[in-house]
């Protein structure tokens, strides 16, 4: 399959992992368990690396986080790297990373993936992207949906239509974060699952998706193209003027929710999207008292907390923790965060309140 | 009263306030009240002024303590400080310091001070010590007893004998530190008295109690004496080879409690030993939902915590709490303590653990 084509998603706020993560280190930048040492943008590389070798993975970023990224994924080429002049959310920069690619190969399959996820099962990874690939090569657009194992109200959801193969169906249709008591049925119900945020498609189904949904969108990647055809120096000129005015919409509203068939591939493979703190205690490995360790750590009669160290390598010091239970505390050369593991959730009224304040360096 | 005398207590083992407090940073030495801007030994030491200059103002501190100590009380000379070669309790170093005042004044009447207190009413301390002073210079040792606020188990108490006057009685006894129980028992009688570990004496009835009720402390007090009338050489000498062999006594156990006869002002002036971190927070000033905060703070949500940032100034960096009650948080520039306010009382079994874990950069 030397025509299957990755496009990494790289963009994201820094937010739910401040102090860890700012506007200039969102979250895939962050080694984020205990079990790797590695940026989570790093793992998805290395996790893509049986089905798509690097010389086939493009990475879509944002300009401020070029060098950033780049330094967490030093066997990509330069070519590799796909900054958007100004965030315009996920529909511009898929639909001119799919047009990149389709340059280069008009019979690519892509697979569109986020850069923070968490994943424990790599064979079960593998095995079930290959399924979507090749769903996707059928001329359908693909998602992964995760068999959910508790009613997390931090997801989407899909529910499951009609069978289409023993590991693939229909999507019958997307659904927002739900509420506890929705969540709960969903999951009682067998027919959701969660959604990873991941996607398939070949290259001639999405440009004739946008094409369909999003015509605007279609015009403004047409002239990028045209431009490109005569200089990287054009397509620069192209990108600069033509990208900010480009609709600002997510893929999923602005085109894979109005597909009438939509394939999903239902999956488990210990999947997480590390949504907050709290997530990232649950998936690191703990001691018998339930704390989770990134830090040189002394604790006396705690439990069930989180300490992660982000601070510089040599700013690293001891953190104790004396009889406290379910805390979770951040520490960065610059700032400092505590709070309960279940509020771990809210950090952005953190950040808010920095805004509110002034303290654009926090930031 | 130009025959009256201070001598400060100032040694101290700098574990209940790790990691602010330190082997060679003990308590005395940091600003722990956020209505202060100096350290406890300075704010003690101006506290004194209007009843003892600096001139007559002795310091008893450990040897390895003399430089910090000294960074501290600028206003003093050298020779207001007696550091002692080795700890060795309570008993010897007041001795000693005794010795040193009465070759200078043989008529001099002394008040020993903890370094370490806080206290609120400066007029009522100044009053409370001078009816105190007044008391043993008519030959009597004296104490100064805090009526309690609360059934306090982190003080010892002196149970109030017989009328002396208005504000003076006989000690009746004192007592250990006691369990909750009998703390309210205590405070319900109107009977008891904190301890507040001041007390007064004549040189002369110091050194008296001592030949009766310590007699090797007096021998060895006397060598030192010798010496010290040929050359501070002398003097430095004998001190190294007899202080390690001086009996290991508080001068509580050693001599005061032997005493037939001894005096207690009652008094009230805002008066607290700043036992632990939970006590530091009881004397700061707090904000509208009772946190304190000793260090740049950004709180949401978060109701009941001390901040304290010890770091360096130019190591304090933005501490953020979300959603935490009730917490300590305290920062030094090699460490880091979260605590919940109501254990801060065993800030010792981190010290401990540090100690096991052979931490000893961090004690």
């Amino acid at each position: 399959m030397n025509n299957v084509y990755a496009v990494i998603l790289a963009g994201g706020s820094g937010t739910r992992f401040w102090p860890a993560s700012r506007t200039k280190r969102p979250k895939q930048l962050l080694a984020l368990t205990n079990d790797e040492d590695q940026s989570l943008i790093a793992s998805t590389l290395e996790r893509l690396e049986p089905i798509v070798p690097a010389e086939r993975v493009y990475v879509a970023t944002g300009a401020h986080l070029l060098g950033a990224t780049r330094a967490q994924l030093p066997s990509l080429a330069e070519s590799a790297f796909l900054p958007e002049p100004v965030a315009r959310n996920t529909a511009p920069c898929i639909g001119w990373a799919t047009r990149v690619i389709a340059r280069r190969d008009p019979t690519a399959t892509i697979l569109v993936v986020p850069s923070d996820q968490h994943v424990t099962d790599q064979t079960g990874f593998a095995n079930a992207l290959n399924i979507a690939i090749a769903s996707a090569q059928a001329g359908t657009i693909t998602t992964i949906g995760i068999e959910p194992t508790r009613p997390e109200t931090g997801y989407g959801y899909i529910e499951v239509g009609d069978a289409v193969s023993p590991h693939v169906a229909r999507v019958a249709r997307f659904v927002e974060k739900p509420g506890r008591e929705k969540a709960a049925e969903y999951v009682a119900s067998g027919r959701f699952l969660w959604n990873s945020g991941m996607f398939f498609y070949r290259a001639d189904t999405m440009t004739a998706a946008i094409a369909r949904h999003l015509p605007e969108l279609a015009r403004g990647l047409d002239s990028i193209d045209s431009a490109a055809e005569s200089s990287l120096a054009a397509e620069q000129e192209a990108l600069m003027r033509i990208f900010p005015a480009l609709p600002n919409i997510s893929i999923d509203f602005g085109v894979i929710e109005h597909e009438a068939t939509l394939n999903v591939v239902r999956a488990n493979f210990g999947w997480s999207d590390l949504g907050s703190f709290a997530s990232v205690w649950e998936h690191c490995a703990r001691d018998g008292r339930g704390n989770a360790s990134l830090a040189d750590c002394v604790l006396v009669e705690a439990d069930g907390n989180l300490v992660f160290d982000a601070r510089s390598p040599g700013q690293r010091k001891v953190v104790t923790l004396l009889g406290t239970q379910d805390l979770c505390v951040v520490l960065t050369d610059d700032a400092v965060l505590v709070m309960p593991r279940d509020r771990a959730q809210d950090v952005r009224a953190v950040v808010d309140q920095l805004k509110a304040n002034g303290r654009v360096d926090l930031l």
